[in-house]
């Protein structure tokens, strides 16, 4: 791993050898505290994100770096008229490491082509966030002391929640993972998702408390306004699954309640007594694996860029990709685009 | 003391303990360089503030601790369909300690009720706003040697200024402070400030010449346009009182002039070189103020924190208030809201 | 030296020293990690700007410092109905050194009458920027190992480019130094300019490929769309010059091409990988030069402010002079503004 793009740019050794990092600076947090003295982060958010800019920001701080970049959707217009490779070729210049959100997908990809420090994509439009899953799999692990022989329910928005897909795609890789999926037809899991998880035992129940009552892990999504163009719909999808206190009284005792926030009314506050609610240590654990992952990048060996030839002309069909509006990036070639992973369009007749 | 909502939450003894650690910072502010060296400042500012924001940041650094957090108005955008509690609930796990600004009245209340680390009220709507206060007398005390046996002049707004209010209620804890006010009857302090200052010896002068006369320390404040639905008003109220320096000819010549800062002219530039101008001294010692205020905040021993059950069903007819917007906020119960102060409505018939 | 407000402030010892500094850092940087520990830059950026904004930051933390302030447009609301000499008095006293981007011409100087910490201008309207001209410096002495002798073209925007007017005031401080100036004729050098660097040797070459081949550095600049009132005339002249590898070809095997950035086209992505392409490197040496200027200011003894008697009257006749938004400022007097340097009006019959 020299960048952090998508989950699956961790090997086997990578993801282990960040748990153990993981757990001992949850161990002896004030050992670390000088560990990356005179190291700086460069935050850059072309568009908001409170909690994961946050806990970049507060992770490296911790770990004694310091932090400068840009946070406000207005630093997208700052940066406006100059290119994506300009700024990060500035910027990684100035840092031991950056965490690029962008609305585009494909950018971070795109950013990792030109930059001289490591970069974590915090974001890249809905595309990947491998520190959620990240997050997600150390708090898993942590709370249940391994992530195989597994069975998790997932719930609520399936179709479009990209933290649904990583994590399905990265729970694949371990053995014995079941996961049971809660959605309303119209958000189903998508046929193409389904088909990277191969080594996951899959299974559809849409009643929640049914699906509560037989898993180790219960993951719940929020239904995202921006994804529906119908307002109507969205009211009638939004609240289709909540996890009342009623439906917790009969699920198991030990079963663990993840979400990972914000949410928007599928967990009421009336749940966050119960001990089983884990989605507060979930936010918490995000921290230290921040930490872990950042103290991993800041001690690999500096390499140069070896700047690829500007291309162009790769022909995405994706309005959402970075391509559209960075048009000299280097050609994908092969079938799907390189950036935000959409089939590509072939020119008629070519 | 475990958070700073508002300036009552100091006991006499933390009083005394704090102003001696502002005089050991001002006396030698290099040997504190490293003493929050591996801490965090969540800065919180759901509404702009520059004065405030930047002096605890300051503080902070020169501490040697890191600050994150979020400045600008779009914040409250970015975090919005969020809950203050689960913002809090995340970022107080981030941090040693959260200051915290925000539009709504007992907003810094709520969200003690769910940090994990100290809070500090940086303004919660036109209702508190404790460290102006502590600077305020932390700079008397460093100018005059004591707080107590003093007379005050206060000016300008006395109806809306929440510094005076506060300022006036602190130096009610203190023996022999009497109190000149001078404003206009339209701006006059109101009856509840008046009898919540009973240990003042309080009157009302209206020929701010007069009062300046015959006073140790001049307190200055400026009418905010914003409390004003009426311009022509605000026009006429604004510059009813401005301190020339014909005026200061004949003060006394160890007065002392305060002012909370910013100014809208009730001060002229020609009064800055007057060495009786004591205002930006007390800017200054704002910071020092703060560094001692983190300092103690960041040295109490850890807390957990028991969540309160979701309660929601306040009757609190502030629109101002902070449950209006975040309903499963706990009951507040008796006749007062726990978080505004404002009296309770209610229900007919109960 | 005690503010940098205009890159001429550097005597040429200054000038000789802070560029040994430049050359430390370069070879030691992690000698400096703790160089300003404790210390605290102000970064007040009334307008936006990423690149200056982050080198400075990015500078004070990789010397170990911290850094607080400002940085999107709402900040100037923020603190408006605030004098910049209030802000100036209060922010300078909670800080080390103080980096300041303001609209206004002349804001910077002005910043200073009153700023108990050294002031750096890193922008003034389109004023002054004199720590782009200290990197364009550096680059060249480091690239060429001295900065006399020296064929440099210099093309695009001569007329507006004040990147390019300050870097031509400050080679002609040096000896046997010509440039060569390549422009549209609607672009061309100012008269007064060109007078106020006689040292140099000025020729006019409207045509880029035979400039480019009888210099040693060719610094291209972009023409700015917002110096232009007629949308039209700034689309046909912005890409008058572009310098294509087809003109490179031809060009010295040693020229250096230096760029202050952002570009706009003029230099297209495929002369990046071309060896002679410095502006990248231009760009990281802007870093180590605001370290070194850094380190250089926070080592000056402390001085105490002689608050100058406030004047106003002063009859600039610039309209987007500071001297117009802050009035209480001390007058001109002379034939030159001594903010903005505009020719003052003088009333008739005076």
């Amino acid at each position: 791993m020299r960048h952090l793009i998508d989950f699956t740019d961790l090997s086997e050794q990578e993801w282990q050898r960040l748990y153990r990092r993981f757990e001992e600076i949850a161990e002896r947090p004030g050992d670390y505290r000088d560990a990356l003295r005179g190291q700086t982060l460069a935050s850059l958010f072309y568009e908001p994100s409170t909690r994961t800019r946050l806990s970049f920001e507060a992770a490296m701080l911790k770990l004694g770096g310091g932090v400068f970049g840009f946070s406000d959707p207005a630093a997208s217009s700052v940066s406006k008229g100059e290119t994506l490779k300009d700024t990060i070729i500035m910027i990684s210049g100035y840092a031991n490491v950056v965490t690029l959100r962008h609305p585009k997908e494909g950018a971070a990809m795109a950013a990792a082509l030109y930059s001289s420090a490591p970069v974590v994509n915090a974001g890249d439009g809905g595309h990947n966030h491998p520190t959620q899953t990240l997050t997600d799999l150390v708090t898993i692990r942590r709370l249940r002391g391994s992530v195989g022989n597994l069975r998790i329910g997932v719930c609520g928005d399936l179709k479009y929640g990209r933290t649904v897909h990583s994590l399905l795609r990265a729970l694949a890789r371990f053995e014995g993972v079941s996961a049971v999926l809660v959605s309303a037809p119209e958000l189903a899991l998508p046929g193409y998702v389904k088909r990277s998880c191969k080594n996951l035992n899959l299974t559809e129940e849409p009643d929640l408390r049914a699906a509560a009552g037989g898993v180790d892990i219960l993951y719940m999504t929020r239904v995202q306004r921006e994804r529906f163009t119908d307002a109507a719909e969205y009211e009638r999808l939004k609240l289709r699954y909540t996890l009342t206190p009623e439906i917790l009284r009969e699920a198991p005792k030990d079963l663990l309640i993840l979400h990972p926030l914000p949410r928007a009314g599928e967990i009421p506050e009336a749940v966050d007594n119960d001990p089983r609610a884990a989605y507060f240590d979930q936010a918490r654990y995000g921290l230290t694996a921040r930490m872990a992952l950042l103290l991993e990048l800041c001690s690999l060996p500096p390499f140069t860029v070896k700047e690829p030839e500007p291309g162009g002309g790769t022909a995405c069909g994706n309005p959402r990709c970075i391509t559209q509006t960075e048009p000299y990036l280097p050609a994908s070639g092969g079938g799907v685009c390189r950036y935000c992973e959409h089939p590509l369009v072939t020119p008629p007749g070519v």
